[in-house]
């Protein structure tokens, strides 16, 4: 007897200048039919921007509970109720309020279990605060949207992921000047802990291996490059081990990544950003996707921005977006306890 | 007719508790024959060395002239004159004489054409400092033999290497709170000055292509993570094309090492030791090489130290001597202008 299926996954706009309506006409057509997924937009929009792209893509409007069967057909559409117009490459504040309504329903319909995850397409930051948008990312808003009435939002937190590899910037856009500044014991310790408990809950790892990178040359070679292991990283490890959390290091970064060391953890704890982007893009540099952790519901995204200058033009590769998704799909189908 | 063949590349005896002889034994035996080598130590240290692991390795004592042919049949030692006595694992600052001897003797024979290139064995700076070394590395001790009579030593500069990638690192062995004050335009410039010049002398790359690496998440996104890429990179990327270098950047880091990126530069330029090591060590772990720039001879390295957790037990893979040997042979057979 088959159970009943999951509901399929909510994909956002995006920015409509940029190539996330391109990636999603072909993800649709090229990608794998393993998971069905909606887009939350403006059908007329995405049926012009598949004729400006000369594609013979198919879009239907849908309702979340006939996106199954539509998929099958066509690109299903909920409507977000708003109006698109927008030419590629040229972002305009005008469409901000399209652009957030879908990520406003697409967490909605999550939430309410009407669809099974959402797949976020990229957002150009200026263009939404040019619009008076007062958060400080794609992120931290849908923390905010995740918040429960009255309590203050989650601590989103950003993986990287890949087949070969998982990776957790602890601290994320930051100058590097400032990530020594930034980098504390408490906040080492709360990432590792939503880092264990959603690898346990989103991904099924029974119990996950998490390894911690030092921030210095050779993780400080004991003392002697750098203190941040001994006075903060290492005491992070400490109460994470304390929790009962299979943890490890602070490890020298430059020995953490290669193919036999990958063997040893499920994802690692990095301490800035490109500590953690440097060795994932240069292994799967189309296939990497983000997920958000620490939120309660499953949300991925291609790991690459909007793209205005080559939008429009069909050039945009649709591989992590497609991984975006299967991973979306992967990360819903797992049995929760 | 056949040309004269070049001399035989010098290997140092590096800190005899350490892996090197094991590696260099282990060279001799299972590597490539193209480029004859010869040690510069002790002999009879050596065969007791293959006696305790068990190795049949025979080892001669050679002089730089008959080494060539004694290679054909046993590993040939040219004598520093000192007798080493070392226990596998057991660092003695008995032994710093010895291979300090060692590194100077293989200097020496290179300056005066008796030998192809240097490689170095590994040696634990914290030996050498108890027995009254008084330099700050085994690079800067090399670049002060280089050093002609009354003139300033030159500007050692550390490229890691493999097949795939070149990188080298601006900031080397500094703390990463440390990295941005001593970031400046002019030691990017004279390091870009001294890659290009190397690249063209000695790996015989007509028109070396740069790249440099940001030092901020995305290359500081326009300014908005960071201020340095406008700074300080930018500048010394102006200055180095003012030279006829051809060179571009500052680049985001993360997106500067996949293989799509590679195809576009000779070697990148990076702000700091993990920004360069992370990923050639992510693609290349065993097979990486450390060549030093900007000396009046060719100078190559494992990437690796001395490992004295695991002396003496024939588990130290060979295979990053082995290409510090091939890329030595390689360099010392570039046509010189």
């Amino acid at each position: 007897m088959a159970g009943i299926p999951s509901p399929p996954l909510a994909i956002t706009q995006g920015d409509p200048s940029g190539i996330g309506p391109e990636i999603t006409l072909r993800a649709w057509r090229d990608g794998s039919r393993r998971d069905p997924f909606f887009v939350v937009g403006d059908p007329r929009f995405l049926r012009r921007a598949a004729e400006a792209l000369g594609w013979a893509v198919p879009v239907a409007e849908s309702t979340p509970e006939t996106a199954r069967d539509v998929f099958a057909r066509a690109l299903p559409v909920v409507l977000h109720g708003l109006s698109v117009e927008a030419a590629p490459g040229r972002p305009d504040r005008r469409n901000a309020a399209s652009t957030i309504a879908s990520i406003d329903m697409a967490v909605a319909l999550t939430r309410a279990g009407r669809a099974a995850a959402v797949v976020t397409n990229p957002v150009a930051k200026h263009v939404l605060y040019e619009a008076d948008f007062r958060h400080p990312g794609h992120t931290e808003y849908l923390a905010e949207l995740a918040a429960d009435p009255g309590r203050s939002p989650p601590h989103p937190v950003m993986m990287l992921w890949c087949e070969a590899l998982a990776v957790v910037p602890v601290t994320v856009h930051v100058g590097l000047a400032q990530v020594p500044a930034r980098l504390t014991t408490e906040l080492i310790v709360r990432t590792g802990r939503i880092v264990d408990h959603d690898l346990r809950l989103r991904f099924g790892i029974a119990r996950p291996r998490l390894a911690v990178a030092g921030l210095n040359p050779h993780a400080g070679e004991a003392g002697t490059i750098g203190t941040e292991e001994g006075r903060i990283i290492a005491p992070a490890v400490e109460r994470l081990r304390a929790d009962g959390i299979d943890v490890s290091g602070p490890w020298p970064a430059d020995t953490l990544f290669h193919e036999r060391a990958r063997a040893r953890y499920d994802a690692v704890l990095t301490m800035y950003h490109d500590q953690a982007l440097i060795p994932i893009k240069t292994i799967a540099f189309d296939e990497a996707v983000n997920v958000t952790l620490g939120l309660p519901f499953v949300r991925t995204s291609p790991d690459h921005g909007t793209a205005f200058d080559i939008a429009g033009q069909g050039l945009a590769r649709p591989d992590s977006l497609n991984a975006a998704i299967a991973l979306a799909g992967r990360l819903s189908r797992v049995a929760r306890p």
